[in-house]
């Protein structure tokens, strides 16, 4: 099962509540959702919308858009063309609650402005990931970065054992070493990757949409697909054209590159295409590339 | 004459003249004012303030930062120290109406998000930038990007024909080019660099501060001298105690180099300092750095 | 005529010639190319090679990677799954000696490290851009960006002499301007921004290769279209598996949008595909982007 | 004691072990050192130089330069008056083998590019960060990000095998999940932010050298200040103009703020200045940037 799909009950307008740390007590999200175990999403603000990103747009183009285009057509035309710089004008803030691994991979996108919970000032939240049943699978034997099966529910049960024996362990001596007086910047380094942390995120929506394809994608990790679909549910009502151009060009989009072009025209020039017609792989793609396109070939066709 | 001075009769919450080319008929802005000849600056809206601001930098500090800091003095201690990441959760966008010249000096602050003009889809503006006598100085001798003494009246009437003749010059063989229906994006070529542009500009504040540090400076051309000062005094309201913390902090703060401490150690141990008992310059600083250093202690000690 | 497919003789290794401004007398350059009318295109480094891209991957990967990919391998494994940051650990460097008009479309590209002639320290060239006959096209009707028919050879030469005639009269003023010693960086408002300008151009090889794929498209400015097609030309050989594999991967891929797929998909399902029996635009397209995939259609099932 | 001044065997040239990682075997560094008990930092390669950054420049500022600077003036002259650009056009490039903590720090500097060691695709190191006695203080009462005095050598002891059995444990915890095949991206999670990671970091000199000044600042972690002084040993000799230049404008400099300033003034215009005679705070600073500036008033006049 991919969690990705299962936030459904998304919580609109809520305050979030007073016990996640930093957050100013009773402050109303516009948006916000569970993740994880202990983690949370809230859209904060936004900034622009749909209508400045089209008016930005027509500065560029001048009189002659105003005419032709409707917002949704101009929006949709500059997706299309990726023409990028409009899509800057508009920006998402978040507030974040998530494991440090899940932080260190958001971080990497180096567009967005971050505050950190820092623990050099304060004392580290108790909270820690502890992954369910559903998420605990064997190494792939395929990928070396990706899931294989899953755990069996016993085997599941012993792991999550361990993972909340390992992080208790460690909190209880970084509690140990705080009563020993040592320094909060030093004690905290015992403390587990999986420890939660706070982060406000902002970033303009063209580079949010570009880290949401990036980490929406299945070779994502699991837990960060979680927090990228929800934070991609909190955002998507606030800029409806914008994500539906998106959709189309983006997300739902193919490349395919110079051999598959050739290996498709290829196959359109036999009189009957079909999955068992496919020619063999004479296109110089490496194995998997060619299975990836036989298997786009093979939802075509069928 | 400074007319980074001048700009007084700032117009709040205009409607901006439909004539201003691609803004929409009617908008509104939230201040604006003419600047040079043609030009305007608007700032069409912000997101997010010093509250913000506050609340961004509270989610690293932690709890610890509640019950200390007001908020000004803590926007005042990041201001000092540095911490710049708050200031980046806040963002303005402007229209502006400048000319190419000093667009191109805003475009080397590559951090902002812009969208401008474009020459290739519509007709250029025909309007063009003549500086007015007091902006017509004989090039500086002693400061190869400077400016000297001031024209004659005479003299600078005379320079006004040849601004106006040469780019009006330049205006009608566009004209004559495009009604022999000459591709628009090649017939500008033969425009001037006085020529008006329009842009929409967003930047955050962090980064725009530092702009402002760099266009403000006497060390700038004072046509974009002029436009940071209409930026920034149609943004200052909006952020009032970042600009406060700013002025004392970044825009009048000196910085004393190696070199200088150690002659300001000098002066001081000497037992009446005074501009007449200033140690030679023994410090290895070149002549104009020992002259500047020289003008700061007579702003001490007149 | 493409002048973009016309720049044959590059010319390796050269020295660059003194005349070019403020380029060191005698400097070698890697390779270099005349552009245009008066433009010259240099390499003077790079930084790092495909070897050290693939090295900077294997830091991801660990050692997994070493036994399973080639070098090679490895770099098209990379640019397929868009992972773009071993491409940022490479650099090249180029000296651009390019009107101001083409300058202002380069300098969009934020993500460069830019040093540009300063006409406020010295006196402007006076070389300026005139298109030659087979860049002198009516404005395209049906693309508001675009070019149309070319210009009768007599049209032709007429509007040649308007392009000298308005830039030399803009230089003209400029010069008495300056004899008169008004201050260079007012004096220069007069002259046309088809005046060459000179800069030295870092930029990390992933931002290039975006840099190539806008600037290199059709439908971007002819003028801007040479000195990319230039600036590839003179780095290919010095990242030859990095090129290779952007070649087959982005710069000859297409992306078909999610409605794009259904028609695809639509088309297969037929007994027969051909051009004649290609199903009407059912799928939300704008009537360009229909026509836009036709083509792709044609040139595959031909 | 500061460990970033014990770093004084630097070792030039040095094959770097192949048991660090990923690192390819016997390849060569040009300058490197051990940081923290683990940690390595090598400088691998650097582009362009003091001369290319003065090369750059002057293309800035035309023919007027070449006379009058030497290389080394102008180099001080961009300094001094915070001309950046050049300095981006040099770069540098570092193997890291640095503890999480230490990296998730590092990473906050967006400007540079980075290729970290992935725990989805490899197995993590067995190495982790246990602070020396040294580095073992008590929080400090009036710094809420600081160190306060030492811990006995017995109560350090103590503190060491705490931190060595927490992350022992979370380790052996980490190899127990592998070897019921959980996989790695899932397993990783029990492990400490003390563990070490890999990493190629490249960054061009300006902002590595804004790097340099905010992690070699007393106020950052030591452990940063550590790998940060390691980093500016390596590459100080390659750019030895540029770095002397730093030191004089921006290591060694004090920015006086507005209110220091004119608290500066007054003093100045006593007849004797003493630190007995120092005025009263009446400039409205906070006590501790009163503080400070009293520091650097004890400091010039004693």
């Amino acid at each position: 099962m991919d969690h990705s799909e299962s936030v459904t009950g998304i919580l609109r307008y809520p305050h979030i509540a007073s016990k996640w740390g930093a957050y100013p007590d009773g402050a109303e999200a516009l948006a916000s959702t569970h993740v994880l175990d202990h983690g949370i999403v809230a859209l904060l603000s936004t900034y622009h919308s749909d209508q400045m990103i089209a008016e930005t747009a027509r500065v560029s183009y001048g009189k002659g858009t105003k005419q032709v285009k409707t917002e949704a057509g101009l929006i949709r035309y500059l997706m299309r063309h990726r023409h990028t710089s409009p899509f800057e004008h508009a920006e998402v803030t978040f507030y974040l609650r998530i494991p440090i691994f899940v932080a260190r991979q958001l971080i990497r996108h180096r567009t967005a402005n971050v505050n950190e919970y820092s623990a050099r000032y304060s004392e580290l939240s108790d909270d820690f990931y502890v992954p369910s049943p559903d998420y605990l699978h064997e190494q792939s034997t395929t990928n070396k970065q990706g899931r294989g099966s899953l755990l069996s529910s016993e085997a599941a049960l012993n792991a999550q054992v361990e993972f909340v024996n390992a992080q208790q362990n460690g909190l209880q001596t970084y509690h140990r070493l705080l009563d020993q007086r040592i320094s909060r910047e030093v004690a905290r380094v015992v403390t587990s990757v999986g420890t939660y942390t706070e982060l406000y995120w902002k970033c303009d929506l063209h580079n949010f949409l570009h880290f949401l394809k990036l980490r929406m994608d299945p070779h994502a990790q699991q837990e960060i697909r979680d927090v990228a679909t929800a934070m991609y549910l909190c955002a998507t009502s606030f800029f409806p054209q914008t994500f539906a151009a998106w959709d189309d060009y983006v997300r739902r989009a193919y490349t395919l590159s110079a051999p598959e072009l050739t290996a498709l025209r290829d196959l359109l020039r036999q009189h009957v295409p079909s999955a068992a017609s496919y020619p063999a792989n004479t296109y110089g793609m490496s194995d998997r590339e060619y299975a990836d396109f036989k298997r786009l070939l093979d939802t075509l066709l069928s």
